[in-house]
């Protein structure tokens, strides 16, 4: 089946990171989409980084109108940003029957209405998946996931800019002037950090969010919004006495007489999970009436995480385009017939092979050159210790006790090491019953 | 457009689920969808039940294959569970040309490569998101979502009976018999337990996690399965000691030779998400080359979040099954036409008519009387309060100040009836400074 052929507009951060993750996972995601994806031309106005990204393969333009005007295009991806020429572009790559896919929440906030009545009128496909919470699959979780619900209401940590600066204002109790300058020293904001700070890029997504939860056109126009500017070091000192956090939130519902639509800074009960996202993390939290409460999080921006979902909107154009059912979405995500390779090149392991690391709790008698004898075992085996913990006797076993617990984290060691050692830890007679072993995964 | 015509076989607690979602919300999912999604037939052994369920409208039988031989049926829900007849009648069905959608995770852990071969042959689809994770749209985010990545590896809460037992262990320092017996009575647990407590029910799904994560078939048979019966509270409170809280983890990895495939207790550091996820929710962490760090959260089982994800996919088939473009993801999730009528019985409301609870802070005169005021004002406003924290003047403005800060936490209130209390509040002569005004969302 012939590759899908697309055409990138713009090779900045996400664009750049469309075409690393597309060639580096090539194999993977064509056997996905049961058909090839080709960045067949690319359009920037500096045709000489445009180049040294892609190298000589793909054709380089500086006119993004020389994509639009190709006929083998099937999909153009528009990352340009802002509400100016983009616009434009978008329209016009709409009327010559190409799907779009785009990252541009502020476009799409500001005349999404138009574009998505262009798109429907000509029946092609215009995608933003990137445009919002950028890695996290939140637009197809609304639009396709929960659509089931009656959604009631979600609420979001959409601007990793501002999520930084008050995670960094609350770990270190200093003013928002003073975060923010160091924020755009680490790259976290921009050196004109308007559209961050005063809660603007979180008003385009939240928009987004409410025309697809609810079914209504999109109203960036009547969305309140307030930034983080305004907070001091002192209200978020207060809100955690009064056990709270404070996070500039996304936020729509659905109420008796119509939708609320509003960014600002907001206090979220410490033991909400929402509130423990720290640094330039994102989290939506969706409320249905059927499945209840949902969380999704992960990355809101960079170039691989928002590539990853214009990526994932490629594979879906490419999946709904083909007619041929088996070919659309794959029960496993990989088309049948690459399965039996897979079996020998990627073979489920016996547990001897995991690596990971470990708990142990071993009860020992409360003597002298035990703790050597046991960190001897380990250490012969090549097993790094990461921490001990030895209790007193009588704390375990009450007063007058001869035995103690004697507490062991590991580093990552292999399974089978392990049970060996544990063997023989277990077989020394100053081990009085049998040795706790519980895995231990960072998660990192 | 035609409906889709949907075959129910089981009217348990998620067929019943699925009848009255389906029925509850039938616009916003047929919007959705772009045609109706009926259910014409239902089979249960219990036909005085089912009837009872479903009404007089449906046609109820107690001979699943009369729903499967029925040429008018598109789709057949698998909801009797298990590996028995339930396999016999999945293959059935699909050797009829119907697509299924199932929550039987058993069944395709255990024979889903005969199964999804079998579809894949006659050119059907078997969707399974409710077999995973209960309503979180987790197989839709593996499958599609997170389409460009290469999973490296995930980690899933992904049984709600063992993580309330956890949850309980640790808030309650019992161990774990005793708990399990106060989940029985709760309901959190069955009255046979094994499969959960065993470790059973999440190799099951990690299983089908792995499948779709690594491409790989499905291989039940080769998942390392232990559960949470050996668990001491002792080794909980260690855990919390050295900053770790213990959860029983689904793990699937991708290491140098081959996939991992486990099921076992696992500390996890105390501060990362998962391992505040308590009771018995659900949740799922991915970690892909492309996007990073995801995570996934949401109820793990019950009536309404499975079937909140059988009918996601039951809307997916449907959309996938229209020939029509246009008809089959919509970009806003509701086809264009109905969105004209969305705009005017659900309109943006103006800020003044939000509805939310309040922090204020007063910088006030450190005076008799102040707080008498204006909890006075709030109260003649109908401003129900919260909570009140008065700081000590020395300690906010130092030694010999003569100011203070109060602090008000509000339940419920409109913005403009706030707004109007508010600038009561600013022109008191012992309020010294602009009142802060936080809005508090407590989410839940």
């Amino acid at each position: 089946m012939k590759p899908i052929q697309v055409g990138l507009l713009g090779i900045g951060t996400v664009g750049s990171g469309v075409f690393n993750v597309l060639a580096r996972n090539q194999d993977e995601i064509s056997r996905r989409a049961g058909r090839g994806i080709e960045i067949t031309m690319v359009a920037d106005l500096d045709v000489e980084r445009a180049k040294a990204v892609v190298g000589d393969g793909i054709q380089v333009v500086n006119d993004a109108r020389a994509i639009i005007a190709n006929p083998d295009i099937d999909i153009v991806i528009e990352l340009i940003g802002g509400y100016g020429i983009a616009r434009a572009l978008v329209l016009e790559a709409i009327a010559a029957g190409k799907h779009v896919v785009t990252a541009n929440k502020a476009l799409l906030a500001v005349h999404g209405t138009e574009i998505f009545a262009a798109a429907s009128a000509k029946g092609v496909m215009v995608a933003f998946e990137a445009a919002v919470a950028g890695g996290i699959p939140i637009i197809k979780a609304l639009r396709e996931g929960l659509t089931a619900n009656r959604i009631q209401w979600l609420a979001g940590i959409i601007n990793g800019t501002t999520n930084f600066i008050l995670s960094e204002m609350r770990s270190k109790g200093l003013d928002f002037d003073v975060v923010l300058k160091e924020a755009q020293r680490l790259g976290y904001a921009e050196a004109d950090p308007t559209f961050d700070i005063e809660g603007v890029d979180a008003a385009h997504k939240v928009t987004l969010m409410s025309a697809i939860a609810f079914g209504i056109p999109v109203q960036f126009d009547k969305a309140y919004v307030e930034g983080i500017t305004k907070l001091g070091a002192a209200d978020i000192k207060y809100a955690e006495q009064l056990g709270y956090r404070i996070k500039l939130l996304g936020i729509t519902k659905r109420a008796d007489k119509g939708i609320e639509l509003r960014v600002h800074p907001s206090l979220v009960p410490s033991k909400r999970l929402i509130a423990n996202v720290e640094g330039a993390m994102n989290a939506v939290v969706v409320q249905g009436d059927a499945v209840g409460t949902t969380l999704y999080y992960g990355k809101g921006a960079g170039s691989e995480p928002t590539a990853s979902a214009v990526i994932a909107d490629l594979v879906d154009i490419a999946r709904l385009h083909t007619a041929d059912p088996e070919h659309r979405v794959p029960h496993l995500a990989f088309q049948a017939n690459t399965l039996a390779d897979a079996m020998g090149t990627l073979p489920v392991l016996p547990m001897s092979e995991v690596v990971t690391s470990y708990y142990l709790r071993l009860r020992v008698a409360d003597q002298a050159g035990v703790l050597a004898k046991v960190t001897g075992l380990l250490a012969e085996a090549g097993v790094s210790i990461d921490a001990v913990l030895q209790r007193e006797a009588d704390e375990v076993g009450g007063e007058g006790s001869t035995q103690t617990d004697l507490i062991i984290l590991t580093h990552d060691t292999r399974e089978g090491t392990m049970d060996a050692v544990i063997a023989q830890m277990q077989a020394l007679p100053t081990v009085l019953a049998p040795i706790t072993r519980i895995r231990k995964e960072e998660l990192n």
